[in-house]
């Protein structure tokens, strides 16, 4: 964690943040922010929840006062396929909220998904010269996603650097990778991470469905930290209709 | 070089094929298609020579009979910026035929575009069950893109097989990468490389110009090489103009 300001000169440096949208990519945005300028980075992939996140996005960058935006439209992972986040027809799987999430791969893994990602960012952080790549990337207790391992970080730190200009430096920084979804609606409130603005379902593009793996780990996270989610689940709404 | 086929099985592997259109790329497609079934992919990254580049692929995916073609639009390289090959104002420079090139990084740089190509292709290949990505990439005699060595493809294999499912074996192969351009050309007279139906110039979409960088390289090679390249050049309409 670098909560500390620079004191030798009033320049910061530029970092490229890659903000999905979501309550890990908003806390991420938050530690990055302490000391750095900001370049937000966010996909446009096909996914089902895309303009939902998007608008979390442009929020967000307001919210930090990102100095540049960026927003790709990838729409080759929906050519690409492979996965159930993309495809329209298959469901979302539901969980149950003591479900077992980590332990296997989940349908909704987007193959490779972080290593596109992250090349893309390498190239922008290059152009831009900077010299950070901030990704809330989580290994445990999120998925059983191969791009969200340490080692996997390690090994892209080591391609970006063989594969840009000998002056360039660019490391990859996750700094929630260690972090359990609890540990992060905690630090989450100590840097005021504006969890309102944000949103992780799935499912739906109005309001979270609370029962996708995604939203469950999302609530069991804000339940275990003693915390209220500030966004609006489907249940809630159910009840007034009821 | 793999010329031998499987005598042990009918059914041949899947390999990705990244296809510029460019005579590297298309020699490269010749040695993977002597022992493998293609897929053919191809990026539109808002270059000068797009439409162009884009008609030689599926000239060469045809003529390969590649079983799988994907075309990707990644138009975020231009929003990125950072070289010449992008910008529709600045001139592609220019070099002359006895010009030294490959000595330092070139305008025509687009940052970590291997990286990002790469790591799409890690993505296909994965979902397709494909073993190998070739890549036309050349170190020595074409430029001085950091993105085009060996440290690069060890390292980027490394960050695939950390960051794909642990059954998924996918390595990139760039058999010409220690070839020069003239070893090139003959490797593909050999092996009966359509370089008519391929594309080299930077510069415009008729007639490539003969006059940039990549124009040079490839007439210097053919040169070399005692062949005549089949493709037209601007000189030879001016000279019937006249």
């Amino acid at each position: 964690m670098h909560t500390h300001t620079h004191t030798h000169t009033n320049k910061r440096d530029t970092v490229v943040c890659l903000v999905s949208g979501g309550m890990d990519s908003a806390v991420c945005a938050s530690i990055a922010a302490a000391q750095y300028d900001l370049a937000f980075l966010h996909a446009n992939y096909g996914q089902r929840t895309e303009l939902r996140e998007l608008h979390c996005f442009h929020l967000l960058a307001s919210h930090f006062g990102a100095k540049h935006r960026l927003v790709l439209d990838l729409a080759h992972f929906k050519q690409i396929g492979g996965s159930s986040l993309l495809e329209g027809d298959e469901e979302v799987p539901k969980v149950d909220m003591n479900a077992s999430i980590g332990h296997h791969i989940p349908s909704t893994y987007v193959p490779f998904r972080n290593g596109i990602l992250l090349a893309i960012a390498a190239s922008w952080a290059e152009v831009l010269g900077a010299k950070k790549i901030f990704l809330g990337a989580v290994m445990q207790d999120s998925s059983g996603y191969p791009d969200c391992r340490p080692e996997f970080m390690l090994a892209m730190n080591q391609a970006i650097s063989a594969g840009t200009k000998p002056n360039t430096q660019i490391e990859i920084e996750t700094p929630l990778i260690h972090l359990t979804k609890k540990q992060i609606v905690e630090q989450g409130r100590i840097l005021n991470t504006p969890f309102e603005l944000t949103y992780s379902c799935y499912q739906h593009n109005d309001f979270a469905c609370g029962a996708c793996e995604s939203c469950v780990l999302r609530l069991r996270a804000f339940l275990q930290a003693g915390d209220k989610d500030p966004i609006v689940y489907q249940s809630c709404v159910d009840i007034h209709k009821a």
